[in-house]
């Protein structure tokens, strides 16, 4: 029963320091530059963790805050102690600025950041965990991870992080290329070889509604985080064109695959070999698999980005991140309602299990 | 709540159907050779669904099955209607003897028999499924899909089988190569995609233990199927140094691939290209990874399988099939106790999670 207990002890650790929450703990991802203000926190106004992905600038995130401040002033959330903001913010370790971060976490006191794709393992979590931590003590520190390893060498440690989010191989954007599993099976071998650390840990690839809140709860899990699920929300900052095409995919494991091509394809290179991102499969990957030029694919391309949202669909040309689980996101809604349907389908199929 | 009805529906199905099982239904996965007469009895003893594997030889499961059938005598398992044994039978269809199979099944009846591995896709499982329903009316059709698209050709079908198992990418052995994507999103697609057809779903890949019984439920399946666990049972029919690097293996995400240089190395080819096995890494594939040319660690490999069980381990050459759930075995123990403990410990943890 220990494995059980300690979850449910994890649980009540989340609730104490994120009291506007509700459990089980549907948190929204820090999609890059998708997750705005908005989306935030309005996840965080359903009871759930809200959190602001990375900008296309270092300086824009403080913006971006500044927004929520705004946004949660009017919204009535229980506030979390001390003078912290009811919402996350997301960080790229291998690109980001941490004179930058660390100013804006300063400024800001998010309830938490979430630290991600650091290209030299723990050593840089680290270095960016503790300058985080002085910059705002109240803020607590999340980090993504992909593998065992990695999550042993956060437990180990001198800076570990408060919560760790282990990121299944089904997730959207980017994540683990080659050893990436589904957290169906890394999540429970992590949680017992982390076992004492008092980490709790949250799921994420793969979850788009209430069913896959209970899978995520049933091997240990104290929450989730969904990514996918939200780019179709009113709040999602993102193009019509992208947000009709993750309505439409369906079929994950046949209609997207991880790929670094759309990446060069906007020009952004230099991402840690260890990391790449799932897309919706269209035109350019078809093209690549054609063995067509990159030179030619990416004059296709960037015609087609010309034409604003017709760059998205099976026959657009751009980069569409999405997770395995894009044929489970079927309409656009509220991001408070994603979060409620999800907390009460898993309440729901909870207690439909518990009766049999 | 449709979700949930329906589920509940097929956990009844189920239970008429294999009226010596107890839910949730854990099913012992017919693994080629290493799922013997032995295992498949001790899990339907304890309420599980044994299967009996491939056998190198077609004729060697009529065998398997007149061992069966004395095992069951003596055992005191409630018969399944009509004359069907509870146990079940599976068969690789690319490389299947239908002839040898359909005389097997019209003599010994097992309760169902479990498809995999179509080199054509449902065109080749429906000849199967008539000629063995024509066979043995009274035997279920499992079929094994890991796709979206093979599900819905399996349903659509005029011949559809009575049970689906969602394998994901995470089981051992043989599986979808490219295209493979856990069950944590294949099998809520393939629900929702596949409601109304009255066909319930096993979910195969990944568990280990009842914290994945519990994910399985919580996404919709009716019950869940485990091979690796099994390999770590004392009626599995194993080699002591396979089952020792089963045990002491973890980490499947770094130290398992799906590859088909074991198959080849075992003198085994014409696998179907759209499968291949996951197997735990060790000197053939590093040597493989070196550039080392294939005859050089064909040598290697015939010399370290003339040696018994030192052929397996970390230092080892030979095929050590597996799931990415390997690092989740820890310990040989009996098949019964296996289901039980399963069974049991998915029932605390459904507790738990509705007492929050």
């Amino acid at each position: 029963m220990e494995d059980k207990l300690q979850s449910v002890g994890f649980r009540q650790r989340l609730a104490a320091a994120y009291p506007w929450t509700t459990a089980p703990l549907i948190v929204g991802a820090p999609m890059r530059v998708m997750s705005g203000p908005a989306l935030a926190v309005a996840v965080s106004r359903a009871g759930g963790f809200g959190f602001i992905g990375p900008s296309e600038k270092p300086e824009s995130t403080a913006a971006d805050l500044e927004t929520a401040k705004g946004l949660i002033a009017s919204s009535g959330i229980p506030q979390p102690t001390g003078s912290a903001l009811p919402v996350g913010v997301g960080y790229q370790i291998w690109n980001g600025d941490l004179d930058v971060s660390a100013s804006t976490v300063s400024q800001y006191h998010p309830a938490a950041v979430w630290l991600f794709a650091s290209r030299h393992g723990q050593a840089d979590v680290d270095v960016w965990t503790k300058r985080l931590h002085e910059a705002s003590p109240e803020t607590e520190v999340w980090l993504q991870i992909g593998t065992l390893q990695e999550a042993l060498d956060a437990v180990r440690s001198a800076s570990p992080p408060n919560v760790l989010v282990v990121q299944g191989a089904e997730a959207g954007g980017h994540g683990r290329t080659s050893d990436g599993i589904g957290f169906i099976t890394l999540l429970p071998e992590i949680a017992d070889a982390t076992r004492g650390s008092g980490i709790p840990l949250i799921a994420a690839g793969g979850v788009a509604d209430g069913r896959g809140v209970v899978a995520a709860l049933g091997i240990g899990a104290a929450g989730v985080a969904m990514g996918t699920r939200f780019l179709a929300s009113h709040e999602a900052r993102i193009i019509k064109g992208y947000q009709d095409e993750v309505v439409r995919a369906t079929d994950g494991g046949a209609n997207t695959v991880r790929t670094h091509l759309y990446n060069h394809l906007r020009g952004t290179f230099g991402w840690p070999e260890q990391f790449s991102p799932r897309t919706i499969i269209n035109r350019s990957w078809k093209e690549k698999q054609a063995g067509t030029a990159f030179e030619e694919i990416k004059k296709r391309h960037d015609q087609a980005v010309a034409q604003g949202d017709a760059a998205w669909g099976p026959e657009g040309w751009t980069a569409t991140y999405a997770g395995a689980n894009v044929g489970l996101v079927r309409g656009v809604a509220k991001a408070g309602e994603i979060v409620e349907e999800a907390r009460n389908e898993a309440a729901r199929i909870i207690q439909a299990l518990s009766g049999l």
